[in-house]
C-alpha cells in the first residue's frame, strides 16, 4: 500500500460535486416520460435523495483512470437508475409502507402502476446505456440486473427460515455488492482500462458493497426509526436472518436460537421483544462481529485499489470504506 | 399485387414445424435457471401455450428474405419471451385468476414473486438478444419494451373512462401491434434487408397486430368462456372500452351511451347486463364495424408485403392475415 493521504469527506465532496449536481440533472431529464404517472413517480423518487453512492462509484472509477467524458454522467445516472428501479419493486414485494423516511411509492400510487414504472425505469436505463453502443457495457447492466432479481428471489424463499453466512453472503452479494461492482466495473470500462484493472476496481467495488450492506444491516437492528427513516429491525420482522443474528444462533444457547427462530417464524415482536433479541446480540458480541466483518471488507476494498496511480480520485476511494463504516443511517 | 397463391394452413404449418419446435425447445432452455421457482414459473408459462405468432412472424419475415441462420430461432424465443414477461405483470395489474384456460401465475406464485419472475424474464429476453452482438436488435426490443409499459400504464389511466378511436388505437398498437411490428423487423434485420424493406415488414406486423387485438377484443365481447380460456366479457368487466364499445358510444341513444358508461364505471353487469350490451352494440352494427375494420387492416398487411419476392414464405405472410381475422378465440 503506498502511503497516500486519505482523503477528508470536504475533499471528496469538492471532487465531485459537480459531476453529482450533473448526475442528478441527468436523472430528472432520463426520468420523463410523455405517460405522466411516470414522470410524476420519477419525480417523488427522484425527491427521497438517497447517497447516490453508486454514481458516487462510477465517477471515482473514471476519475481514478483520466476518464471525464460525458458518458460518465449518463452512466451515472444509470446506475442509480437501475437501484431506484430494484427498489420499487422491493417495495410492492416487502409491502413496505415507508422508504427513506417518505411512503414508499406504492403506498401513493398502488401497486400496479408501481410494477409498471419499475419495468418502465429498467428500459430506460438501458435505453440510456445503449447509447454508449458498447456492448460490454450492456452485459454488464444486463446481468447485474438479472443476478439482483435472482437474489431478491432467493431471499423471499429463505424468509422465516435459518440460513448460514454462505448463504447471506451470497444474498448481500446479490443484493447490494454486485451493484457497487459494476458501478465500478463500468468507470474502468469507460476509461478503456484493460480487464485486469477493471477486475481490480470491480473487487473493491464488492467488497464496499458487501461493507455497506452489512453495516446496513447492522443499523436496521440498532439504529433509530427516525434516524433511519424506516421502521427499525423490519429485517427481522420480514423473516430476514442478517449477519449478526447469523453469529448469534451459531454461538447461542438453546434458549437464545428458540427466541431467534421464533422471532423469524412468527414475523413479530410478539412473543419475543426486539430488546430480548439486542440482549442476546449483546451477550455474544454478534453485533462487534458484524462491524468487525465489515471493517474487515473496508480494509480489502482499499487494498484492491493499492497498484491505482496516486491521485485525488484514488485519495477519495480510499475514503469511502471508513465513510460506509462509520456511519449512523 | 401479384396473382401469386395464398398458402393453405397446412402449408404453413409444414413449412414452420421444424423452426417452431426449435423454438420451443429453445424457449424452454432460455427459462432454466439455477434460482428453481424461475424454472418452475417458466415451465408452467411455457405449458400454457399459445399461438406462437410472433416466433412465426419472425422466421417468416426472416425465410422470405432467405434467411435461415440460427439467430431466428434464439430471437423467435425471446420475442415469445418478452411477450410472457408482459403477460405475467399484466395478470398482477388486472389480478387476473385465470390465463388460457388455467389459473394465472400469480394465482399460483403470489403476486411477489410473479413481479420478479417477470423481471427476470426481460433481463434474459436482453441477454440473448445481446448474443447478436447487434445494436439495433437491442434498440428495437428495449423501446419496444418501453413502448409497451408505457401502454400498460396509459391504459390504467383510462379504465372505467369513455375514449375515442384515436385512443383506442394508440392502446392496441402498444399492447399487440408493437411487438408483432418488431418480430417482423427482426427477421428482416437478421437477413441484412434494407431500411425500406424491414420497414415494409413492420408495416405488415403492425397492421396484422391491429387486426389482431381487434378480433380479440370482439371475441372477449362475444365468445364463450369455455372457448376463449378466460371469463366473457372481461373487459367491460376491468372498465376498458374497446372498438365496437366505441363506435355505439358514438351512434347510440343517450339511454345507449348512459348504459355503456354504467357498466365501464361500475366495472360489472350488476345494473346493465351483459346481454343488454350486446343488444346494444347489435342495433348499432358496432361488431361488424369492428370486424370491417381489422379485416380492412389484415388486407392492409398483405398489401405491405406485395413487393418481397415471391417465396413460400411470402404465400404465407398472406395467408396469416385471414387466420387472424377469422379465429374464433
Amino acid at each position: 500500500m503506498s502511503d497516500l493521504q486519505i482523503a477528508t469527506a470536504k475533499e471528496v465532496f469538492d471532487l465531485l460535486r459537480d459531476d453529482l449536481a450533473a448526475i442528478e440533472r441527468e436523472f430528472v431529464s432520463q426520468s420523463q416520460s410523455q405517460v405522466e404517472v411516470i414522470t410524476e413517480i420519477g419525480r417523488y423518487l427522484i425527491a427521497g435523495g438517497g447517497k447516490r453512492i453508486r454514481p458516487l462509484l462510477l465517477l471515482l472509477s473514471a476519475k481514478a483512470l483520466g476518464f471525464e467524458g460525458d458518458s460518465r454522467i449518463r452512466l451515472g445516472s444509470v446506475v442509480e437508475m437501475l437501484h431506484t428501479a430494484t427498489l420499487v419493486h422491493d417495495d410492492i414485494i416487502d409491502e413496505a409502507d415507508t422508504r427513506r423516511g417518505r411512503p414508499s411509492s406504492n403506498t401513493t400510487w398502488g401497486n400496479s402502476k408501481c410494477v409498471l414504472a419499475g419495468d418502465w425505469l429498467y428500459m430506460q436505463a438501458f435505453n440510456v446505456a445503449l447509447q454508449e453502443q458498447n456492448f460490454h457495457i450492456l452485459d454488464l447492466l444486463i446481468s447485474l440486473t438479472q443476478q439482483m432479481v435472482e437474489g431478491e428471489l432467493l431471499q423471499m424463499q429463505k424468509l422465516g427460515h435459518l440460513i448460514n453466512e454462505e448463504e447471506y453472503f451470497d444474498l448481500i452479494f446479490r443484493k447490494t455488492a454486485c451493484l457497487f461492482k459494476v458501478s465500478m466495473q463500468l468507470g474502468a470500462t469507460l476509461a478503456g482500462a484493460p480487464d485486469a484493472i477493471e477486475a481490480q476496481l470491480g473487487e473493491y467495488g464488492r467488497n464496499l458493497g458487501l461493507a455497506f450492506q452489512i453495516i446496513d444491516d447492522v443499523l436496521d437492528l440498532t439504529a433509530t426509526e427516525s434516524t433511519l427513516g424506516k421502521p427499525v429491525a423490519s429485517d427481522l420482522r420480514e423473516g430476514k436472518a442478517t449477519l449478526a443474528v447469523i453469529h448469534a444462533l451459531e454461538r447461542g444457547t438453546g434458549a437464545d436460537r428458540e427466541a431467534i427462530r421464533t422471532v423469524l417464524a412468527d414475523r413479530s415482536f410478539q412473543r419475543v421483544t426486539h430488546s430480548q433479541i439486542l440482549e442476546i446480540l449483546g451477550r455474544h458480541g454478534s453485533l462487534e462481529y458484524a462491524h468487525d466483518t465489515a471493517r474487515a471488507y473496508a480494509e480489502a476494498a482499499r487494498l484492491s485499489i493499492a497498484d491505482l496511480p496516486d491521485t485525488d480520485a484514488k485519495r477519495a476511494l480510499l475514503w469511502v470504506p471508513a465513510y460506509v463504516v462509520d456511519r449512523d443511517r
